[in-house]
């Protein structure tokens, strides 16, 4: 996958970000870490002008209203019509009607190249439910050694749904196209104590499928166990210094710099599932 | 006040947030760190349903507009058909026509848990005011020795008028619930060189608020003095490593995280007034 | 240029920013570390109260919308006849009819004190033309001792045109009023690799003009350098502790703090152009 970690530096490719207010400027930190090119646009006028330059779309529904999910819809179909590749995640996916109808939509009207969301999100889409969980994943639904089977199932069946790769993210991530499956065990449970881990993810899988619209498996694999060794890194400086949460974001921006090909290869716990 | 603590850590309660985009990414931040769950919502018509589902309701109108002005009376009306407690910060409050008709609707239509602000705000909503100041509290506005008897009168006035805990904050603090009165001297003058530490504080009172609806002076006490010390403990290694006020911000959010209740107890400035 | 360090730390003058979504909360925090008060409000019916009682407008297309567009236009105008000095950054000019429509308008309908952008928008608003490169300048748009003088000639028709200050930031930054032109070479390339130094710099800049309307052209000229010289100092403390991009902003926004007039002078790289 060294194809993927040099093309993003030598095309620093433009990655369309239409997301949520909240966690945004890490977004485009870690798009320019990784080096990539953020631009954020959600304005139904300008999103399908914008998108036209760019090499990837991340539709993230975090904090959507009416006006931004018409343009999430203008700008995926645009996206679709061009081969611009597009990733969507379904934050807080089952916490509202709205959201849940929302998503739904853009899965009808959309092609997404990648679905990428934690257990609880999935399984809302899934089976088109309503949780009580907000943004975060329920209790009963992290991914462990008893439930892996399980989760890995949901996740092939969405896959196959939608023609979509799907990511699952948890303690064990979970990667599949629908045919093939990796698990990913990097990361720190102390990646849950920030916000926006979640949507740095999938601006990071944004900037890598933007190189190579044919590879979502590989790009969402790389940007899944980057994100998650550069988590395992920020939390060995935050307890060895005694810090706190803020410090954990700012080191784990920080790793993206400083994570290319090798240091990742090194680090990273990847494995196909038979 | 253990029992708050505790179970803020035990409950990890789901915090519904309508707030400005300047510091939500901070607001969320330590919402986390406190060991509650943020979500971030503002659209008209899933609000009713987020609200139903979280703990506590935080309404700030530091950038608000027409539509989420909208978001937050349905979200404010059916947090207190739910018993959901409801905190209220009138950002900028006297510095709009827009904002002081909308402060006023929002304080005739629902009924608020805590009304927090600096004293600038609280004085614009007793007396319908307009005034010059931004969202900062004008230099006139410092709670000194001088003018504690008069601001605690006044703050008094305010809690009875809408039955309400108020809190002014400033370099002494005023808590009341209209009776009760406590004063709180935690804090550094660096606090006010870095924007949110209001909005930050506003999230906190709702994460502890959100563990017992019933006790929203003790739950406010906590936040504010909880805020205070981490400004302290901030402050001080910005000054020992010669450092600026993004540091200030980092190193205060980390220590939401670090103050538990014994540091608490240690730490915290409160005094009852008789 | 003393005066105007010493006027922003006695005046604490009130910024009003509409701006983009992504870098707000960097943008309140530099104002607040170079000593003024930074206010966000976007909507339509407030915008005009709160430019009345500002001392500078700082205008940012970074996310705009077609509400934020009219608020724009609003405040711009009532700026306009209070006296009051308006900054414009045209982030992304060229990368969509919006942009290119919204900011001519912009330019039609106000007078601005300071137009700030990088080579792609500062050119995409000399000859009304679309892009390709987002809201970062184009490769071949890099400022260079080859490129200088075509450069400066076209930040002067700009000035002249709209009666402007007119600054084109990049590797040599070239600051201009039609007539006199100033280079400045502060600066390291890590700034690149963070979102948000270029509106920080437009906050900075109306910080600065807010204390004196009429000195736009060293306002910017204290501004750009500045940024520059936080930046180189914040590169250094990177590159010596082997950090990343998130540590380079939380060094620059520090730095901006302990930058005094003192520091700035033996620090600034300006030079007047014959």
């Amino acid at each position: 996958m060294r194809e993927l970690f040099e093309q993003v530096k030598v095309q620093s490719p433009l990655v369309h970000n239409i997301t949520n207010y909240v966690t945004v400027n890490d977004c485009a930190n870690v798009i320019l870490a990784a080096g990539g090119s953020p631009l954020m646009a959600d304005d139904e006028e300008e999103v399908a002008d914008i998108v036209s330059i760019s090499k990837a779309l991340y539709i993230n529904v975090g904090t959507l209203n009416r006006r931004t999910i018409e343009s999430m819809k203008i700008a995926g179909k645009r996206a679709n019509e061009l081969g611009i590749p597009v990733i969507l995640d379904p934050v807080g996916m089952g916490a509202s009607r709205l959201r849940n109808e929302s998503v739904n939509a853009l899965l009808e009207t959309i092609r997404f190249s990648v679905i990428k969301g934690n257990m609880t999100e999935i399984r809302a889409i899934d089976q088109n439910c309503r949780t009580l969980s907000g943004v975060d994943a329920e209790r009963s639904d992290q991914i462990t050694s008893d439930t892996l089977d399980d989760s890995i199932v949901l996740a092939k069946g969405v896959a196959k749904r939608f023609s979509s790769v799907v990511v699952i993210t948890g303690a064990t991530d979970i990667v599949t196209d629908g045919e093939r499956v990796r698990t990913i065990t990097n990361g720190d449970p102390m990646m849950s104590k920030i916000t926006g881990t979640g949507c740095m993810t999938g601006s990071l899988i944004g900037t890598f499928v933007a190189v190579d619209a044919n590879r979502p498996f590989d790009a969402a694999t790389i940007a899944v166990s980057m994100m998650g060794l550069a988590g395992e890194k920020a939390a060995e400086l935050v307890v060895e210094r005694q810090e706190g949460t803020s410090s954990m974001k700012r080191y784990l921006i920080d790793q993206i710099l400083r994570i290319d090909e090798q240091v990742w290869k090194a680090g990273a716990k990847i494995e196909n599932q038979a």
